[in-house]
């Protein structure tokens, strides 16, 4: 992000990276919230592109509580846009 | 959610992990906050899915005041969803 | 939260925690706050039930400005949500 | 917040505290980002009703800039409920 | 914030801090961006209203990577703001 | 921010910096997520207008859990508001 790398920080398409979002609507709240970790990964593959370096900050991650606690933050935003987006799957 | 566990970063339909969540729509605030716990849990589970690991670290974060302070404001963002989705229980 | 005392993960009604909250509907601004303030506590509470505890820590980010910066930003977001729900107390 | 001062957790009204807050509503922006500033302060009387303390703070936070961003981050989000609060101040 | 230098924390007008924010209505998403950078700032401002100080800050938080990035959520935050006020600049 | 290089705190146009902004309408959730994270790097760049620099810090944030996670919390802001400002993409 501060100099992401491969995106240009010029005006051009930049690449578009990690699991591609087709769409923002899905069927029930259990999949709009995998889609919600979905979305929070992707965020971190445009800035850390590279899988082996992500693995390798896991064991880091996934032992702090504070890292999993600020992940399930990123989580709950995303989760208010794709429930917002979903009508909160009103019936 | 950096390279969570057992989650392919590809674009087949993540595993859905944690207590699923069959709808947003509680019947009082109560519910609604309850449900915004469980959702900020669910988070977690995601990414950390091993429970033996997650009660592991309960002593660290359960007697740091700065990390209770980010579990409540990751409540608070859920919260904020599920009174938005619930019309703020107005009657 | 991460495994949160007392809240099983599965799916049942999850013990309800910390001072109920009848309504989101308030007279006032003030009051408004209030509940915010009131709110942000109960997501610290459903983490950590035992008060002696909580108590315990209040030496620690009572008087540390970051803690204190941080609770009042778990307010700022609930109060976000109260106001809302009163419809911003428009007359 | 976690065992805030004079606030009993119990479902009393809790001592109304700092400023109070009649209105949201502004003449301007500028009054509506006083107002937001007014709000995040209060967020801190709420758990440190001593002035003295908090004054003791200064000296730490008002010469971190991380303290200072986490502080404009607060006052960002209770702008972004007042602006709403008013409209926007559109004419 | 704290004890923010200046403003008192009774109910009269707080000093009006920073550069004035006329309106939030602007022409394009990019003077709206700039416009969410400006009440930023202003929300440091408000803080510490020594200008020599915030110059002074200025070698730590440029080249410390998590205080740039704390300064693109502040700004992410009232952009948000600003672009719900402009109705997104939608044509 | 505090003292953005560059950006007078007085009240006249600030210096635009970083990619242009010519719109938040696109076509796909896909190029919707891209331009949030352009917005995330306008809002480094506007605080750190040296792109030696940015790149320089590359190599800490871009291999730090904490800072991947907080890159990603400001792309899910600018996504949230992307978002809303497409009507969610809903055909």
């Amino acid at each position: 992000m501060l100099a992401a790398s491969g995106i240009a920080l010029a005006d051009d398409k930049p690449a578009i990276k990690g699991p591609p979002v087709p769409s923002l609507i899905t069927g029930t709240p259990e999949e709009g919230f995998a889609l919600a970790v979905k979305l929070s990964q992707k965020g971190v593959v445009f800035t850390q592109a590279d899988a082996k370096v992500r693995s390798g900050l896991r064991g880091q991650y996934a032992n702090d509580p504070n890292s999993l606690i600020a992940v399930s933050h990123v989580v709950a935003v995303h989760f208010q846009t794709v429930a917002a987006a979903n009508n909160y799957w009103r019936k």
